[in-house]
């Protein structure tokens, strides 16, 4: 692609930096903001520059937060003994939004996937051992997507909390599997939280 | 969608006003943006704002350019006496791609399109016209896609210019009927500007 301006370049190929967007896409994206006012791209500018810079991640469960401790996990409704342990904020956000779960939140953004080069160590998994450790937790709810990396890490975190007094869970197989996690609707996802099954049981099937 | 923080409401929502990126789509950018180093975030903003302030629309032909006279028009090689009028500026870009064409440019910056409220008004045809009425241009060459816009722009600026000593043509039609122009490939275009043909001739079809 030749530009006939490097102002008008330089914005393609930083949008072409996102996944997805290939250059037309970009170079369409970056035109349509041409045509729209001048304050329209400043506001996107500066929300995704305050965005970066000013975002949080949660103390206790990583959740993206504008302050150290979440509003879920700084409420004190929430039930702290019973942690959903998610791969994604987006997860938290579909749960959420079923209204069929009070207690908290573990992100632990991914899942471990060796041909991504993904290990244990990548995510967040030594701060939920540890809140499993000083106790109080009663139960891990495992809500990754049902692929085989979603199953491998549920069997790794399984594998360093089974000695401590606190139950497993995995949400209910109402959703397909393969299926994510975040596209699934409302009343499936809330349906399987409720009906979820021991980790264990569903290690046999 | 619930947000656990406004930063990234805010993100997302300004993401989302872009054609074609809906929630979900601006909500995987925003995280993918946060999963990469701030320097990324910051250097798409800058490049945005850069753009959308810095750019200007060369005064001869509309074309985006960062001086006052683009390029192709103060280049003293280019052939001044023929312009070639395109809808956008991808189609500048599609063009110059084929080395096929040394005249000029003349950027309309849409087509008629009385559905979407879009005028004569509404485009640089005035200028257009005034370049001709001044004298010095042999021959426009009409390169538009060929829809129904496509042809009632042509027509309506044909009227204006016809009495005028000036030739027309239109691209030749190896391009299918309604297909962009900007998505042709690199020969079929190159050629369809090598065999255009006298604009009233191609009424005839
Ligand atoms: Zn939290
Ligand atoms: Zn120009």
């Amino acid at each position: 692609m030749e530009f006939s301006s490097k102002l008008l370049e330089n914005a393609v190929n930083e949008m072409s930096q996102l996944p997805g967007i290939g250059k037309r896409t970009a170079l369409r994206l970056v035109l349509h903001m041409l045509r729209q006012p001048a304050t329209q791209t400043n506001a996107l500018s500066q929300a995704l520059m305050q965005m970066r810079t000013g975002i949080k991640f949660c103390k206790s469960c990583h959740n993206i937060s504008d302050v150290d401790v979440c509003e879920i996990c700084a409420n004190p409704n929430r039930d702290e003994s019973v942690i959903c342990v998610v791969e994604d904020i987006r997860d938290v956000m579909a749960i959420e939004n079923t209204s069929s779960f009070k207690g908290l939140y573990h992100v632990l953004g991914g899942k471990i996937s060796p041909i991504d080069g993904i290990g244990p160590h990548d995510l967040n998994i030594v701060s939920l051992v540890e809140k499993v450790k000083l106790g109080g937790v009663k139960e891990i709810i495992f809500a990754l997507s049902s692929t085989m990396e979603g199953d491998t890490t549920n069997f790794y975190i399984f594998k360093q909390i089974q000695d401590f007094d606190v139950a497993t869970s995995t949400i209910a197989r109402g959703i397909s599997v393969g299926d994510e996690l975040e596209y699934t609707d409302e009343i499936t996802l809330g349906r399987s939280i409720l009906n979820r099954v021991p980790f264990e049981s569903s290690l046999k099937l």
